[in-house]
């Protein structure tokens, strides 16, 4: 039996550029996981390919797949559904390949409740890490900036602490780098391997 | 306040390889931990240095650390003592700086004890993972070898439990390499960072 695949969930406030940092990661040589495509009922766009881009189905298919619990994770957003199907991710993870999902926070949280053991990444704006210094050098803001600042920051933050990694997006090319450095890591994380190896030695006996 | 450091606990099975792969990681550029030395009744060797390979003390001196609780781990093998001072530890850790001790199992877990949120990296000998590839391709082993190296892989396995990562010393360099990159993961984890951006933003409020 092949060790199970691990699964990696990059996700992120909108607009801090999970997309570009995904992209970026996978434009790299020396991957071994697989990125696991999103299935919506939105419109084809120009440029864009059908099983690359997304998995474009009607509203009924997708609320079929809905009704028969084969989602991973979902949402709606303004009268199109988006989501992860299940069955890919579940086909790759059992023959022991490792699937990467850039999702939204509500999804995300989803993936997390179903898939505990899963390696969950969260993209920071640089702005909630600048906050740290201009609080540290205080007095070069007006008090009403860092106010507006501080319940961005408290947001972020109450996303952030269901996330194992957060990974600040300043340069594209370090946050790519740093999240292959969490996954590389990770690998060697004994409660990832251990009971896969237990089991194997438990086989044998 | 500054930030505090991580404590960097690398440990494995005696003869694994600690010392040597230690010595890899702190004679390569780049590296921002700190090394504790320990501190041992035993005699010193021929070109040993007191407070670089170890602190010497007398018996009684180091019977009265353990008396002050001034120990952060400590064990008596051959009627000598070693141990990890906690006061050298402690003054680097608040000063924001990370910590790295190379210590024993037993010493390893009573680190764990007083310091929970310590980094802790067990390293492996090849034969537990290539007794895994054994498994695997049965039949090229006889049985009695492979129930000998069974029964120390277990025991191995138990200790591995109470560690974070574990790491295969195979090739030093790369065993080194695997450990830096850990580190260095570990910095992301939002359970580090977290705590300390909390109470900041608190600072400020």
């Amino acid at each position: 039996m092949a060790k199970r695949g691990m699964l990696i969930v990059l996700s992120g406030p909108s607009g801090v550029g999970k997309g570009t940092v995904r992209k970026e990661i996978f434009s790299q040589p020396g991957n071994n996981f697989h990125y696991s495509v999103s299935m919506t009922t939105r419109d084809m766009r120009p440029g864009e390919v059908d099983g690359k881009d997304y998995y474009f189905v009607s509203k009924e298919e997708f609320e079929q797949q809905i009704k028969d619990d084969q989602m991973l994770e979902y949402a709606k957003y303004v009268d199109n559904y988006y989501g992860t199907p299940l069955k890919y991710v579940n086909q790759m993870l059992d023959s022991g390949k490792d699937v990467f999902l850039e999702i939204e926070v509500k999804g995300a949280m989803q993936v997390r409740k179903k898939a505990p053991d899963g390696l969950f990444i969260f993209l920071t704006p640089p702005d909630l890490m600048e906050l740290r210094q201009r609080i540290i050098n205080r007095g070069t803001d007006d008090i009403e900036t860092i106010n507006k600042r501080m319940e961005k920051a408290v947001d972020e933050i109450e996303m952030m602490q269901n996330y194992d990694y957060a990974v600040v997006n300043d340069v594209v090319e370090e946050a790519a780098e740093k999240i292959k450095t969490i996954i590389r890591a990770e690998r060697w994380r004994v409660k990832r391997f251990l009971p896969d190896y237990k089991k194997q030695l438990g086989d044998f006996k």
